[in-house]
């Protein structure tokens, strides 16, 4: 049987599909409850510490509100300048200390393999919360969530991901976490920031169906799903094709004309501006219900990492 | 039958004298909880938010300690730069995210109308913990509240407000809320600190009578209540002025030889040395019994809002 | 009979013996109950102010662990600069308020007597989490409460403290408590930084034996227990005694061969270099140990001043 008592979180590639569907049916039931006004107390005496040495608003008051809609209670750094990192404490020794005070801990590092190493100190479930460029699976997971909830299935959809393909670590992970599912996936970028070879190579082997492209429009036509990120002018070597291309990256409600009926669109937030706001009232609009269902996913997550479900 | 269930404060000026009364009415019966040592479960199972996208410890903790003490729980940003502010997520968007979070959100923000442009954004209730030079709502509550519990009244009053008129929220708010009342308004500044006469108008129109003078002497004479605020050297065009004024607006004991007897003095807090501290242990010295009155106030609120009274 | 209820908890050398066995009795049961993994409420319906106007980890989070595990709530200010602090207010105004918000302050503070200065402006019980170069009180305890937990008793050892042994609080601090037992003190330091002559002197008038020296490994051969601190470079005045002696100071195992068999090695950490992380794995190496112990003995010093136990 599949179970998660004690296991960290670290990649969105350590899951099989058995697990991503426990975590899931855990989700829709503490969504139930919300819903249902229901109080719950699965983590009644436990502690989180939410651990994060880099900026975020929606990550740590996520996992913080999990966990006290859990009945839990929570203690935070949220300010790296504020603690010991500053006196030139190795984050093992942190950890170690950490590990003391809370039975489950949240971290966020600009380091890659922070959390992992943080999970190499500790006997307590370590739930990686982003390590830089790294990955980032917690925000895979609750993607993987909404577009089930949004579309009712997640074999036979058609996803396409927008954007900085080369260095964001969301859509990363997401592809990673979707291999798992039947899905054709569609990547949409400039030539200069495509998504990683290996990744691609990885994703064949695993008999995805992927398709390379930088035309926007296109893949509208074709995709049951649309996951924007943010693409940076300074990522561009070459300015000329940030400028023929910086519009066409932007998400508008007139690019969506060419979209299938049906379509949905996400995006991890904060967004810039590459949705224009007038996308927020489009019915497939998904990306303030995907920040939402962060909560459920969380509380899954928390609940079943301290065997309390 | 008044009810605030769903409503956000944003403005000292939102109020009925009704809207007022339960408020007030609502917060004794809170205090008389507390010094009972009862413990209260209104808000059990309620997230508050607190977000301050400027310092503040009184504002802040005081509305943490009253969700606590209502048995509910408390998620915060203490810090912009810890937060995806510093990523240029619009505030909209960011609210946006934290209505999944929270039941109720408490904001401060160096903008002028920002609280009114989270509220727009969600429909959980928001109240306005500063917005800039704007508006102070909570503030003004408890400087009412306070009034009445150390005078018994406030129709009837004499009350002076001292220091810097032109640019202070908390006068602003403050006279807005007694114009609900019968009292007597004396604005005691340097000239070029003066009340806006906008708002002097509006306090006319509404029927307050109200006087402007220079001569803290001369309205201590008259006041029952002293609203003392502090002046800043460098809010003076002319420092000629700065060098005459400045000793007569800070209180001492001596100055006080010329107040009414029962005079009570009040300030928002922080002071720096506008109240000598030789003035603490005078009996009408009221500030520090004014910031306790904080807690039962917000606890008010926050129970009011949530409809969990 | 001893009783701390209302006490505050300022100066290691404020203490009774009977006093610290009664908080290291609590400690215990507290423990106890921490292992059997009980919950508790010693502290339902209070609120602990945690005031750290100095970066810290270990100490904050460890008193918020043992508030939580009481069954108490948090309200907290990790970073100065988000308070009210950084607009001019005095430190007995920031606890004339705070007092209304909490039962229990917790403060750590750049200055020296800050923590007593805080305890003259309220009547809550206030606890120093350290005040700049002075006192470290619960450091103290936990250090004591370890030592007996690890070799079972305190009469009776040779007690060797390393490294800066000037400006070194937790070392100043350890020994004025210990000195309320039967033990012999080992000073290892460099000459430009032993201990204070006039903590000496008082040691020597309280009957304390004690030694100084330079030699690391002379002091290994005879002492229980090794309590270990960082000495920086810049303390030195003389740069080629710093090079003479640096390596000395470095505990590896290679070091420990010289020490006695049951030998505890103790550090308050964070270490930056001090410790080699090949000791981490050495049996008597106690300060991760060390960092544990310092729930159970918060958590008695917050039921105990708050009368909850």
């Amino acid at each position: 049987m599949v179970d998660l008592k004690g296991k960290d979180i670290l990649r969105a590639d350590q899951f099989t599909r058995d697990e991503v569907e426990l975590i899931i049916k855990t989700a829709q039931k503490f969504e139930d409850s919300l819903n249902k006004g229901r109080m719950l107390d699965n983590c009644r005496g436990l502690i989180l510490a939410t651990l994060f040495f880099e900026p975020s608003t929606r990550t740590r008051l996520s996992f913080e509100t999990a966990m006290l809609r859990l009945g839990g209670q929570v203690i935070t750094v949220a300010d790296p300048q504020s603690s010991s990192v500053s006196k030139g404490e190795s984050l093992h020794d942190t950890i170690k200390t950490v590990e003391n005070y809370a039975d489950v801990i949240v971290l966020r590092h600009p380091k890659i393999g922070a959390a992992a190493e943080a999970a190499a100190a500790t006997e307590r479930p370590v739930i990686n919360a982003g390590d830089g460029a790294g990955q980032h699976p917690t925000q895979s997971l609750l993607d993987v969530y909404t577009i089930l909830k949004e579309k009712g299935t997640i074999d036979g959809l058609t996803i396409a991901c927008v954007g900085d393909l080369k260095y964001g670590r969301t859509v990363h992970s997401l592809a990673e976490l979707l291999s798992l599912y039947k899905v054709r996936l569609i990547f949409v970028s400039p030539i200069s920031l495509r998504m990683p070879a290996e990744l691609i190579n990885k994703l064949k082997e695993k008999g995805v169906p992927t398709e390379e492209t930088e035309d926007l429009k296109e893949a509208l036509k074709k995709s049951d799903v649309l996951y924007m990120t943010r693409i940076q002018k300074e990522r561009f070597e070459d300015q000329t094709e940030y400028e023929r291309l910086k519009g066409v990256y932007i998400l508008t409600r007139s690019v969506l004309k060419d979209a299938k009926k049906e379509i949905i669109i996400m995006h991890p937030l904060p967004r810039v501006n590459e949705i224009a706001t007038d996308v927020d009232s489009y019915e497939g609009a998904a990306y303030f219900r995907q920040v939402a269902n962060g909560v459920p996913v969380r509380m899954a997550l928390l609940a079943l990492v301290t065997g309390r479900i």
